[in-house]
């Protein structure tokens, strides 16, 4: 996603070889205009699959999750990081390590909301150890829904996240790939639309 | 807002004479056709004020602060819960206790994205005692914005809420408003729309 590229480029912040900062558009402060386009990108490239669901993790996938859910027509779920006083009944729940906070915590989603019926499209806003995709993909599975895939707004793809989702047999797509990254500097790696253009072409 | 508490009818849970449940459609599944009419309802309300920029805190509030922030055409902001390692700048912060946690978190907004030009509308799902708004507000007025007000989806009436943020001479507006429940049964106060309502009729 192109625009997506030049908006990190103009305003990212990049603090480290693996820390980049979007938090004046992305998951801080919210351009809303991009997020929606966001949504209607995850929208046009998972079409062709009958998605039911829009599932996350809470916050910063909440803003992609429901743009996307807006563009889908379908409504969206965020995983939970703890359990709530009012989250009584049975969950599907998981550990995830935090690699950013360095703690482990539980994500849980209500056993009410995800099911055999569904088709599940999971949206965050990025994917670097994947360690919170792979427990949202868990759970996904647990529930006997169908996972339509997972969309990722910024992968970082020199960290291990998409080998350990696609061990998983999951269909990944991100709309901007980092192949590598350092202060003042950020390299794009290709986007994988090509099945997406030739379909389009068609 | 009829719809919504004929939503709240249909679908809250009420646990206890405190804790109301709405997580199939607001705060954890989310329906975003009534969150979109959420935020219109928002924007219709705080109209007569120019409003830069939509404030909220996570999680669960960034659906509606969204929402209201597409309304309006502004960008909206999270407060985050913990300081993030990519939050390395200067911030905002002030404590605030959670009585559905039983916890004291530090809520803290990057002194980048909130200044003396902005006028700031507030958003949140719930009023309840109050706190987390409150400690919104005071990071408002710390960084020399103006408040425009604070729009809440569901206000418990009966619980001290309203009293502290009126105290502190804010604006209120909630969508619903509680005066009572307990399980099987729910009383909603008069909403406040009469001056919304001759407004339209002009």
């Amino acid at each position: 996603m192109k625009l997506l590229e030049e908006r990190i480029r103009q305003e990212g912040l990049i603090l480290s070889d693996t820390v980049l900062k979007v938090d004046s558009f992305l998951n801080h402060q919210v351009d809303t205009v991009l997020a929606l386009e966001i949504g209607k990108e995850f929208g046009r490239i998972f079409a062709d699959e009958p998605v039911t669901k829009v599932l996350t993790i809470e916050a910063s996938g909440i803003q992609f999750a429901m743009a996307t859910a807006i563009a889908l027509g379908v409504p969206f779920l965020y995983a939970k990081k703890k359990k709530a006083v009012t989250q009584s009944d049975a969950v599907y729940s998981v550990p995830v390590h935090s690699f950013t906070r360095q703690e482990t915590y539980q994500v849980s989603v209500s056993r009410r909301y995800l099911g055999p019926d569904d088709n599940v499209l999971i949206v965050d806003d990025f994917l670097a150890t994947g360690a919170a995709l792979a427990g949202l993909v868990d759970i996904v599975n647990e529930s006997g829904a169908k996972l339509a895939g997972v969309g990722c707004v910024i992968e970082k793809s020199f960290q291990e996240g998409r080998d350990l989702l696609e061990r998983k047999g999951v269909r990944i797509h991100s709309l901007v790939r980092i192949a590598s990254m350092s202060p003042g500097e950020i390299r794009f790696a290709e986007e994988e639309r090509t099945i997406h253009h030739v379909k389009e072409k068609v």
